[in-house]
């Protein structure tokens, strides 16, 4: 079977915790043994809504990074790259965007959402928020790619790509796959308090949590409120901290659920347990993470090699856009002068 | 006093008319002396509202730069070039659109215009026709454009771009010279049918029209319809001739008008002496387009130096653009690998 080129980022909104790995990027590090996967670091997406504070960027490109290497996602099997070093793919928004009914782009649900979720009033929505699919289909497009991995509610978006590649292919050339969404089994990962875990509700583990962290953090989690003496039977069903044993998908979950109905295992005991647990799983990611963060050097260079992977690619694809559109192609024949 | 950097370009719609000699290229030619400009063959900007049909793009490239190269435009002095083979343009449309309000562009008088004058229904309205003014705001920001020539039903656009300007100033750093609009007294050009002069209306003359077509289209041209007889006397003032007559400024303008009134110069005649008048005019142009035109290896070389020095301006402010966002910037780091 030949490898499918998988094709997937991230928003560098800030460093990762534990729903993102179980969430995605244990699916990425399994998809890169199979697939040629295309992994950006999307910083331009975060000026849709941010570019009045843009100056945490660079510090999460970086603080991103390394989450993923710390999770395993390899630079040698997988092509990471920063989506502003590929300077095509701003091209290819701009070419796509030309071919874009603009109601396509009002009927998005997510932009909907996201507007009454910032609070934006009409006025205040600018244009590249209006356009971040069409952005989005460029990054997709610009790898050739035909997998994303997406979860069930982002199916939306990836459809306004493939409706965008469809026109494409239509108008001039049938150049772009129609890029697949890969459905994948995501679960809700529940934060500390029950919402689901997010780092603007602080009821998240970062990836690169210390043990004392972990441990502070999941003390003080909420179990089950009906459950107020040490020795009243419990219901895991109703306690954020079954659900996270649950998640993790240790061997012991039967035995804690069991213990926890009896009332012979407290809430206390309980938690202590996961939070070694937790600490278990985290303690070799945090150890990678620092030992990455100590070696910039490393750093700059899986950069620069994922930089050039990604627009090696990415300048074939134009070269070939821009033969299907009968564009004019200076790419080759004018370089900039030496500065 | 310093050398204003002057910015305007044209979309390629295809060959030039007089109307755009006498209205726009004469004034380029008078300010390419005094100033540092920078013209722009704009061939993203037909896809707007062009998408659809890409096919005469390259051919009206190189068609628009034979015309500018033949009534004088000097790339010695100007720095000509194709707006797509500088794809910084591409990125800081991108970025700007970032904090361009939606709502901004939605009132822009000229895309309502556009709409209606292309009968396009709001489903049709595509994400880049909306767009066009942040287009146009890198188009000139960019090359940082102090001034913009521009005619008066023009400023509207420039107000905008001035806007963008503005906001990025505020927000990140004061990098971008607010444009201005050099206004130029822009007669109004009309065709042989006393509409506007027009490629749509084929009422125009081409700059690189033989004497038979200036012939031709003159005399068929429409004079004052209550002069019936050759001796009647006529209203220059309503007279088609007569407007041409007076647009070139000829020391014979004063005496064809006094003539036709007293009905002594028949209007036969006095087409036969605009027509030798006009070609007069245009036989230079015309040499001097088809010189130009057997020679494409010095039209590539016009380019690909024209192309070069606005890519050096570019990269030069986007590396300011991206400090200022306080974006990463890979630009010097990761080059492309050869392919």
């Amino acid at each position: 079977m030949a490898r499918k080129r998988v094709m997937s980022g991230m928003r560098v909104t800030g460093t990762l915790h534990i729903g993102h790995w179980l969430g995605v990027l244990s699916n990425w590090v399994r998809l890169q043994e199979e697939h040629d996967c295309f992994f950006a670091l999307a910083d331009w997406h975060m000026l849709t809504t941010g570019a009045a504070d843009t100056s945490k960027i660079r510090e999460n490109t970086r603080g991103m990074l390394l989450d993923w290497l710390a999770v395993g996602v390899d630079p040698e099997k997988a092509t990471v790259y920063v989506q502003s070093a590929v300077p095509e793919i701003a091209e290819l928004a701009l070419l796509l965007g030309m071919i874009t009914p603009v109601p396509w782009l009002q009927r998005n649900p997510t932009v909907k959402e996201q507007i009454q979720d910032l609070h934006l009033d009409e006025e205040r929505v600018g244009y590249g928020l209006l356009g971040y699919p069409v952005l989005q289909a460029a990054d997709i497009l610009v790898m050739l790619g035909q997998s994303v991995p997406v979860g069930r509610d982002q199916l939306p978006h990836l459809e306004l790509s493939r409706d965008i590649a469809r026109r494409f292919n239509a108008l001039y050339a049938p150049l772009f796959p129609e890029p697949e969404g890969l459905l994948t089994e995501t679960p809700l990962v529940v934060g500390l308090d029950g919402r689901k875990m997010s780092k603007s509700y602080g009821n998240d583990i970062r990836l690169g949590a210390s043990a004392e962290d972990i441990a502070s953090k999941v003390m003080a989690a909420i179990t089950d409120p009906a459950r107020q003496r040490r020795h009243d039977p419990g219901h895991p069903e109703v306690c954020t901290i079954y659900a996270l044993w649950h998640l993790f998908k240790s061997p012991g979950v039967e035995r804690v659920a069991y213990d926890c109905r009896l009332g012979t295992l407290g809430c206390v005991d309980d938690k202590r347990q996961l939070a070694s647990s937790i600490e278990e799983l985290i303690a070799p990611i945090r150890e990678r993470r620092e030992k990455f963060a100590r070696d910039p050097e490393r750093l700059d260079a899986i950069l620069a090699n994922g930089n050039a992977r990604a627009r090696k690619a990415a300048m074939a694809t134009m070269e070939q856009v821009r033969s299907a559109m009968r564009l004019n192609d200076f790419s080759a024949a004018s370089p900039a002068l030496p500065a």
